[in-house]
């Protein structure tokens, strides 16, 4: 039988949550599993990392399955870097981060703390995935994601991802059978609106909670949003070389030098 | 005369830094400048996000200049949201960050607070410029700069930039008559290579720094490391949009759905 492949499983909401809970138990069923995850919630972390503040790392039992987990107080990206150089013994085959509780989807893969490690891991030539359900609640219900979550990793295992490349998965929340499948989408140009709700803290100071809404102006039917309002799983590639190549050309018009 | 143009000035080393002191007085003399700045240092922040507390914005004197300025307790990120959301009357005609003290160019794009606020701004249809000097030192000379980033940021005023692209700016750290120009660039396929440093705390508890190197294999002279190495300062056009588009046909080769 061929070596169980190592598998790190990363999150953003926490050791403790019900997303990672399900994707280490779909990953036991794999490969050989090391949990290095957050100690608290680092949702909208982006791709922050450590640099002025120490890190703590412990090792932790959870639940009674086989894999190995270690909380730790950093963010997403300090997790994959202390899993990697740190506690791993060897490279891992696949990195995968969630289940994310929420979507991931469009323009919010930038905000995304489950997607920064995923993009950590691909930084170090690692293949990686990241996960999102559709279902911000804590108590969202992961069970019919599983064998969609286990086709796509072992899909990404037995073929490899190209470099500079992960992927983005978003489930929709709806029950197993109306899911009509997966597909592979681009990102939806859409943004948020936001709204600040100003208030007065019990000093009379104000401060203020950041609210928005989601807006989709992008009605391409081969974008992430358009897949998943149709209740498509939807795999975005995403890559971390930001060059806007195609712009290089217009920019050199520009004689800054004379 | 032509309405000055409106500039919201913003940084990840917070509004006292001597970068963003720079950037402000280069900015006074093209336009209406609007700082809104962290009260505190935020390196390193990538793309986050104050989702699940609260941001407190108070209007602050620090020099004597025409600007405006309002120093915000959150992320580079949530200073321009607050920004353009809540503190402007208008939208900006254009959005500069930094002047930051040290390197933003290559892969460290992707961890840099600097260019969070310029691709906030991009994301927000507003023209944006990072600004980073390759000098770490809260007490780095800017005076060198100043020619250069009023060039930049007037071409770019009166070009405009392509939807989706801000420009991420690095300045080598010589002499002004030792720099040999400006240089359209692409991100250097370069990484770090992190080492923690385990160490016990006073509880005899252990702890980790992240330390690491940067190592560029990426030879190429299109490079921003390149230019940055030969006395040019560096302009990387930097997108938002992470779709790896090419690998879309490549990954519909899978057959998840068999």
């Amino acid at each position: 039988m061929a070596k169980k492949p190592l598998i790190l499983v990363i999150n953003d909401d926490g050791i403790t949550a019900p997303g990672i809970r399900t994707l280490i138990s779909i990953m036991n069923t794999i490969g050989e599993v090391v949990v290095v995850a957050p100690d608290s919630p680092q949702s909208a972390m982006g791709h922050a990392i450590t640099v002025n503040s120490t890190l703590y790392v412990e090792k932790v039992t959870i639940d009674d399955g086989p894999q190995t987990e270690y909380s730790c107080s950093g963010t997403p990206a300090d997790c994959v870097k202390l899993g990697v150089k740190e506690i791993l013994k060897r490279k891992p085959d696949l990195c995968v981060s969630g289940i994310n509780h929420g979507s991931n989807s469009s323009i919010n893969v930038i905000y995304s703390g489950t997607m920064s490690a995923a993009v950590e891991a691909g930084m170090e030539g690692i293949p990686a995935i990241g996960f999102s359900l559709l279902d911000y609640n804590w108590n969202a219900n992961f069970e019919h994601t599983r064998d969609f979550i286990k086709t796509i990793t072992e899909n990404t295992l037995k073929q490899g991802l190209p470099k500079g490349v992960v992927l983005n998965v978003n489930i929709p929340n709806v029950s197993k059978k109306d899911i009509k499948g997966i597909r592979i989408c681009r990102q939806a140009m859409a943004n948020w609106e936001e709204e600040f709700d100003k208030r007065k803290n019990p000093q009379g100071k104000n401060y203020y909670w950041l609210t928005g809404k989601f807006v989709n102006p992008d009605k391409g039917e081969d974008t992430d949003e358009w897949a998943l309002a149709n209740n498509y799983i939807s795999i975005v590639p995403v890559q971390f070389d930001l060059t806007a190549h195609e712009t290089i050309k217009h920019l050199n018009t520009w004689n800054f030098n004379d």
